[in-house]
């Protein structure tokens, strides 16, 4: 089992969250990605959260639009840490899926990152992991420098 | 088991919920509630939606506030017909739980009623009770008289 | 008169509002649409519901977008479930019919369902009919357990 | 029939607006204050409408909180003034209402004011009755007079 | 001086008020379209209402959009019905205009019709001046009834 | 005349609009604090603002709630500095006021503080009067140096 | 150094964050608490999560209100996971906060939980470290039972 | 360095900025503009600053969208005027750019201007500088004048 298990409630989700798969693919970090609906498919869900909690998974990313219960539903199913991804689908610009997945109740923490920021879902498992992947750790301590060394002209 | 199931996310959400049972026994309807989170206790969820569907539950009420997952979590257990009730709590004044109510994707459906609408998810499932029940519905058309007739002073 | 009667306020609805009909015709529920706005044509929709009442109607459709008041005022007219659907037109996204819909006074319920969801509104609707049609039932309880079975791939 | 009729939903709304009227016997203009829900009691709001209509009143005054579909009714019901007016109830302040008042559809217009507003309620239809009532105009001016004159203290 | 005077605040927000008057026009109510900033030609403004006002016009249709302080400002300038007309224009999708010109304070108001809302603006300042012209007091008539009784297809 | 001229829209604004002086007068900047609405007194207010201008007048702070148009109104009659103060008054918690007063339109610019961020604006009037004000500029210097020194305990 | 550090902007923000050390208290996890404002002292913010850092912290969690610059500074400052908590303060009820903290740029991510949710801020910090201590997760695995077993009465 | 100083937090933020250096150029004052991100690259940030105060710059102009900290981060390295320019960027239109730039704590103000209201952000940096530069301030004069004069017609 990846490192990083990545859902989304919806096949039409995939695109949004795609950016996450390839974040961590910059960093070598393995990571399997899912269609699983919290709303269609609970078992199944359960089912795949469990297992990949069982074989070894350290963060789970988990994007959803709308009334956006997958993230929710994930933390409920595993103590590993859980980043929701809201998307932007339907009418409200994915502020719908932003409240839904951000105002967990006690108990089960979801850590949200913006609408449709799914390079920061990954990210936010990239520092996760490298709290003991001193590699990994090295490899974003360059990318930081990087970044803060970048100078862009205005135009 | 009753007619109704009447679930609340948590137990602060109980009296917000509470003009359901009253107008449920208003008209001597049977109902059953309960105090059962989505997030921290989706298995026992799962069988108390999946029992009382077998045993002949007709109308599911589910009540949450904030990323309310609940009425959604429900409707995904059953293909009986899920009231959902959006509470107010925490900062949002509801408006949270409204969305992640009301957004529901395709296939899995949720009638909403308004943030602390308690009364009408318990109005909304005697009419859909009373199709099948002329009593009840002869009483709801009482009521309904009543209250068209019903002249209020303005002060 | 058809068991579902689906109104939407205005011609330029009809096409959000269609997927209910798709959805309704999928399993042979039989389904009348019409337009008949709550404002322009008070007495024309008053006497529409009341007809379709009469003649045996189990559930309403109303779909509306802006200052929504249709879904409202057909529940108004009839003790029968009326499911709400705001649709997004105008300005705002359908917010504001969201909140036109769902924010329904004691005593008159509405089922509202998401945003241009008008799919989910005939779902809602097939669940409540489904109660005392037994072939619908099982219809409805092979859709859900085909949905639960499906395995999208992500990309 | 007064020259103005005051209509507002619910009971509970009746307080908020209590100034419409305050302000209307200022200047001496009968008004005639009812309860009349658009949702409860849709008969008997047309016959009052109508009636008010037919004996002469000039401007109808329409307060309602939440899914505030009284206003957008009054308008559907008759071609004089209609005054909308959103009052806060509920826990979303008056915003459902402002939009279920303000987002009427093109050729049943109403004429909406702020949340809670009651007063320039009375204010829009005095100035609709001054048109063609010259005490009442002269009235109005020295009244604007006065406050453009009117220094209040910071402190 | 026409009857009624239109003014919108920048030269962007005229196309969005162009069917107010084609809904005058089409009642042969004489109209008068200005394009005039309360921010950048306060003085302007003034001599414009005011001039209007002293000519007979009778009502003030005003349109902006953001900060949209015309309408207010308008009625601040005189005695006859101002009506206000939000129009959607930057980021916001017509929001801030919307809140901008309902919120008026007590004193001074405003009939705030919907976001775009054009031809609601001109067809309430038609029912402002059918209370004392017969003739369009027919006219409108007219048009109710035939909008009551126009019976679209659904599809 | 003050270098600071302070105006609200009403006299119940002027409450949260007080840590500006206070904040100013700890500078021993003047300040003159004036009640003037712009709806109610266009008039005085321009005569105000004018005058204020002519005499050397550098900043002006302008707070004012709900339909804000005060900030917009003195920025449309000055080509000094305006800074807009949004209050906090009504149902809508000062929402309407911060767009009221922030979505301006192009060359009449309003700086535009936090709802109910009346020491901001003042702050902001120091910042730009100290450009040429070596004491003052000296003293902000110092008060920046405290706060960034000052170390609070958690408990 | 702590292996947790919560920083919160402000003094008044300290008893909506007290939750979270609450909650790392009650698993025995070490944890430093500091006041320090993104904007009033961002040289001694530096320094404060660059030592930290150093030392072997491993989870910061920041909280803040309104314009909550602080979570989102902490997260340029280190590498390690930033758990960000949106503290509700001034007008606005934490949604400026909630956007502030969540809406952030790809590279920097902050890990968001729910307004004024410092419990779950503590439970995300706790799934985090348990990743690498058998004890702490031996514990939340505990807790997690607990939490799914305990039964609620409806009241 | 020049008089005025922009940053945006990112190059693409640099096309809704530029009205602002257009509007600049447009009365010859000098401005510098940079990339500059306040959460990947705070130490050059914080440099940048404080030379740009060392060296005589009178007004900064900070320009970003979503989570936008730039703005109020310069606000607290310098204690010159800051102008807040929220950037419509990603799924919220702006208005989290709106609330994260304008929401700011005591002591730190920052003067915001509309949501990509970039040539609003230049005119008041140039109503600051023009109250010590006579020549400039006369241009202003003369461009408010000719705005006042400007006649457009409708259509």
């Amino acid at each position: 089992m990846a490192r990083v298990v990545l859902i989304v409630g919806s096949k039409s989700d995939a695109p949004a969250a795609k950016p996450a798969i390839d974040t961590l693919q910059r960093f070598d970090v393995d990571c399997q990605a899912h269609v699983c609906s919290a709303h269609r498919a609970p078992e199944r869900l359960a089912k795949l959260v469990k297992q990949a909690e069982a074989e070894g998974t350290q963060v789970f990313i988990a994007g959803a639009g709308m009334a956006a219960a997958l993230p929710g539903a994930v933390a409920g199913l595993t103590r590993r840490p859980v980043v929701g991804l809201p998307i932007a689908s339907g009418a409200l610009s994915g502020v719908d899926a932003l409240l839904a997945i951000s105002q967990m109740p006690p108990g089960i923490p979801v850590g949200t990152v913006a609408i449709n920021g799914a390079a920061n879902a990954a990210w936010l498992a990239l520092e996760i992991l490298a709290l003991h992947d001193p590699r990994l750790d090295e490899q974003l301590a360059t990318y930081r420098r990087e970044q803060s060394e970048r100078v862009d002209q205005f135009e």
